[in-house]
C-alpha cells in the first residue's frame, strides 16, 4: 500500500474533491449528470473518473431496471463503500489508536493497542501501520486516501506541525524519557520525524497536531459537547491535558499551547511536575500519580480497571482519595471557567471510568468556586467517545468540514518539498 | 442636542454610510465624483448629502484655484472635523469616562469625572450628558452621532445587551447596593434602564457591553496590546476582572461570563467576596481590600495615589503589602495562561500606578507557575490607555471595523421598536 499513489498536484485533487463531494451529495449518478453539476470538460472529468474507478474509490453500479426513451440506460457511480478517506492515528503516552472514514465519512472502524512508554518511534509507526491493516482488513481500501491526522503527546503549534522549539518544549511534553518525545541525539523534533516516517509508510500528507487538542475537537464534533460553541475538556490519562472550543472554533493559543490544565498549580508545596514545575494538578491527577497515592495508603492497584474494582466494592480508601483527587479538579476546573465561561465541561481519560467517586467531588469543588451566576450556566459531562476520541479529531483535522475549524489553520502537510518531489502522474 | 435627529431607515442609514466612507478614504471630492464612486442615483445622493451638510456631517469646501478646462471648478465636499461620529461612555463604579470621534475616527476628546458609588443612575445619565456637553463645547457638533458604545459593571451577554438574567447576576456585579446595579424593586434590569434613559438623551443607539471587556478591546487595539491575537487583559480597581481577545477575536464566553479573573479562588480560607464565593482574588487585589489591608497593618492612605506615594518612598510596609498582592495575582495569571495560551499580558486599572512594587512578584509568580515552556512566550504589559481604556473600546463596538470583532454579534441596539416607532424624517 505504500507510495502506491503519489500525490497529484493540487488542482487534480480539487477536481477529484469536485466529483467526490458530487456522489456524496447525490448518490449514484451517471457521467452526463455528473458532468452537468462539476462543470468540468467532458475529458477531464473522465480522467478523473478513470483514476478514480482505477483505484476503487469509485465503483460503477448497475443501471437500475427503469426503462428509459431508448438505448440502454446510462451506467451509474457511486463512493465505494469500502474506500477509506482518512485515517486517524493518536499516539498517545502508552498505547496508539487508530480511526478511518470512508469516503461517506462514515466511521468504518477503530483500533487501538496499548504499548510500553518507552517504545522506540519506528515500532511505533509499525504498530499504526498493523493497526490500520485490521481495517483494512475488515474491507477498507486505501486507494482514496486523503491523508492522515496524527495526534501526539505535547505542544504542537498547529497542523502545520511546527512542533515548539526550544529546551523546555520536549520536557513539558512529559518529562525527557517518559513519553519518548524528545528529540534524540540533538536530531529533528520528535513530531517532525513522526510525521515523515508516516509520510513515507502511507504516502499521503500527515497532519500533526496536540492529540488531547484533537479529542477535544472530536468530543466537540461527535461526542459529549457535540454542537458545544464554548467547551472544556479535560483529560486524565498518563498525562493531565485538555483543549478548548472558543466561542465556536477549536483554540490553539498564541504557540499552541493552550489548553494544559495539567500544568496549573494546586499546590505550592506540592511534588515536582514533570514540567519543570511544582504542585501542577497533574502530579495529583495523574493515572500515575493516582495509583501512587493509593498504593501509598496500602491499596492495591496496578492500574484503572482495578481501582475502579475497589471503587465499584466501595472501599473507602479508594472514595476518599478520589475525594480529594477530584477537589483539586474542581477547583482548577472553576478557575478556567470565571475565565473563559465556557457552557460545558467534559472530562475523559481512563479516570474518568471511577465515575460518581471522581464526579461528585469535582462537582463539588465546581460549585463552590466558580462565580456563582455561572453555576447553573455550565454543564459537567463525561466524554463518550472513549480512547479513540483523539483519532477521531485528527479525521475532523483532515476533513476540515467542522464549523469548529473554520479559523483553524486548513492542514497543511510538514514538507511541501515532499509532496512535490514525489511528482504527479 | 437630544431627539435633534430621528433615527433614519436602515438603507438610509447605508447610504449615508458609504457617502461618509468615501470621503474618509478619498479626501475631498466633487459631487460628479462621490457619483462615479457610490452607484447612487443622482436623486439619492444629493438628497443624501443635502441632509449631510445640513447637519454639519460635511462641509462643503471652496473649490481650489488650479484652473479647470472650462466653467468654475466644481465644488467639493469634505467630511466636518468638527463633526462627531461615535461617542463612547464608561459607567465605572465610582466615575465616568467618556470620549468621542470624529467621522475621520479621530479621537477628538476624552473626559473622565469621579462619581460616588450609590450615585443613582438618572444623576449618572445627567453627567454622561454633561461631560460629553465639554467635549461638543471644544467645538465637537453631535450632528452625525451614529451611536453610542457603553460600558457597564458586571455580566452582560454582548451588545446586544441582553443582561444575564438570574437572582445572582447582580450580585456578580459587584454585590447589592455596591454599585447600583441592581434592579431596583423588581424593575427592569439596570442595563436595559441605562441604555434606555441614553436613547432617550441622544436620540441614536446605544449598545452595551462589559465594561472591562470593552477596556480589553481598546488596550487590544490601540493600546498595550496593538496587533496582538491572544491577549489576556486584567483590571485592577474598585473591582478586579479583565477580558481576553483569543485567536483574533474578542471574546464573550457562553454568557458573557469571561474575563472574571477577580472571582478565581486564591485562598479557600480567605474573605467572603462579593460574588458570594470566599478567597477570590478581588477580595485581595481590589482597590479596597489592598488599601484596607495596608491600614490594618497601620499604613495611612485613603486612596491609590497615596499608597503609591507611601510606595515611591520605599515604605516597607507598602512594598510587603503589594509583594504579596502581586503573587497572589501572578498565580491567577499563570493558570489562566497556561488554560488559554496568550501571548500578551496586559494589566491595567489604578492599581497598576504602583509600578514595579506590584509587577515585580507578579513576574516572580507567573514565572513560578507557568508552564516553564510558555515562560519566555508570554509578555507582561502596563496598560497604556489610562482610565479611558473602556470608554474607547465602546467606540470601538460602534465602529465595528477591528478585526478583533470581525466574529463579535454586530452591534444591535437593545429596543429595534423604539427605533421604529421615532419613525424617519
Amino acid at each position: 500500500m505504500s507510495h502506491s499513489r503519489g500525490p497529484l498536484s493540487q488542482l487534480r485533487r480539487g477536481h477529484e474533491e469536485l466529483v467526490l463531494g458530487l456522489l456524496r451529495k447525490h448518490g449514484p449518478l451517471s457521467r452526463g449528470e455528473l458532468g452537468k453539476h462539476c462543470g468540468l470538460s467532458r475529458t477531464t472529468l473522465y480522467d478523473i473518473l478513470a483514476d478514480l474507478v482505477a483505484e476503487d474509490a469509485v465503483v460503477t453500479a448497475s443501471p437500475q431496471d427503469t426503462p428509459r426513451g431508448r438505448g440502454r440506460p446510462a451506467e451509474t457511480l457511486t463512493l465505494n463503500p469500502d474506500a477509506g478517506q482518512a485515517i486517524g492515528i493518536d499516539f498517545a503516552r502508552r498505547g496508539l489508536h487508530v480511526a478511518a472514514v470512508n469516503l461517506a465519512h462514515e466511521i468504518v472502524g477503530a483500533a487501538s493497542e496499548p504499548h510500553a512508554a518507552d517504545l522506540p518511534w519506528e515500532e511505533r509507526v509499525d504498530l499504526a501501520e498493523r493497526l490500520v491493516g485490521t481495517l483494512t482488513g475488515g474491507g477498507l481500501r486505501l486507494g482514496a486516501l486523503r491523508a492522515i491526522g496524527v495526534g501526539v503527546v505535547g505542544p504542537v503549534s498547529g497542523p502545520d506541525a511546527e512542533a515548539v522549539p526550544g529546551e523546555s518544549g520536549q520536557e513539558a511534553a512529559g518529562g525527557p524519557g517518559q513519553d519518548g518525545l524528545e528529540a534524540e541525539d540533538g536530531g529533528e523534533p520528535v513530531p517532525h520525524r513522526v510525521q515523515l516516517l508516516l509520510r513515507e509508510r502511507f504516502g499521503v500528507p500527515v497532519l500533526l497536531d496536540n492529540n488531547t487538542r484533537l479529542a477535544a475537537l472530536g468530543e466537540s464534533i461527535w461526542g459529549a459537547a457535540a454542537g458545544g460553541r464554548d467547551v472544556l475538556y479535560l483529560r486524565l490519562s498518563h498525562g493531565v491535558g485538555g483543549g478548548l472550543v472558543v466561542g465556536g472554533s477549536l483554540h490553539r493559543g498564541a504557540y499552541g499551547l493552550s489548553g494544559e490544565f495539567g500544568h496549573i498549580t494546586v499546590d505550592r508545596d506540592g511534588a515536582r511536575c514533570d514540567c519543570g514545575g511544582t504542585g501542577c494538578l497533574e502530579t495529583v491527577a495523574s493515572i500515575r500519580a493516582v495509583l501512587d497515592a493509593y498504593r501509598a495508603e496500602g491499596g492495591r492497584a496496578d492500574d484503572v480497571p482495578e481501582l475502579v474494582k475497589a471503587v465499584k466494592a466501595g472501599e473507602a480508601r479508594a472514595l476518599g482519595l478520589l475525594d480529594g483527587v477530584g477537589v483539586a479538579i474542581g477547583g482548577v476546573l472553576a478557575a478556567v471557567c470565571n475565565a473563559i465561561g465556557p457552557s460545558v465541561i467534559v472530562i475523559g481519560g481512563e479516570l474518568a471510568e471511577t465515575g460518581e467517586a471522581l464526579f461528585d467531588p469535582i462537582e463539588r469543588a465546581l460549585s463552590a468556586h466558580v462565580m456563582p451566576v455561572s453555576l447553573h450556566r455550565v454543564s459537567l459531562r463525561r466524554a463518550t467517545l472513549g480512547e479513540v476520541a483523539g483519532a477521531l479529531g485528527g479525521i475532523a483535522l483532515v476533513l476540515h468540514e467542522s464549523p469548529l475549524l473554520a479559523r483553524y489553520p486548513a492542514g497543511q502537510d510538514l514538507a511541501p518539498g515532499l509532496y512535490q518531489q514525489e511528482g504527479s502522474p
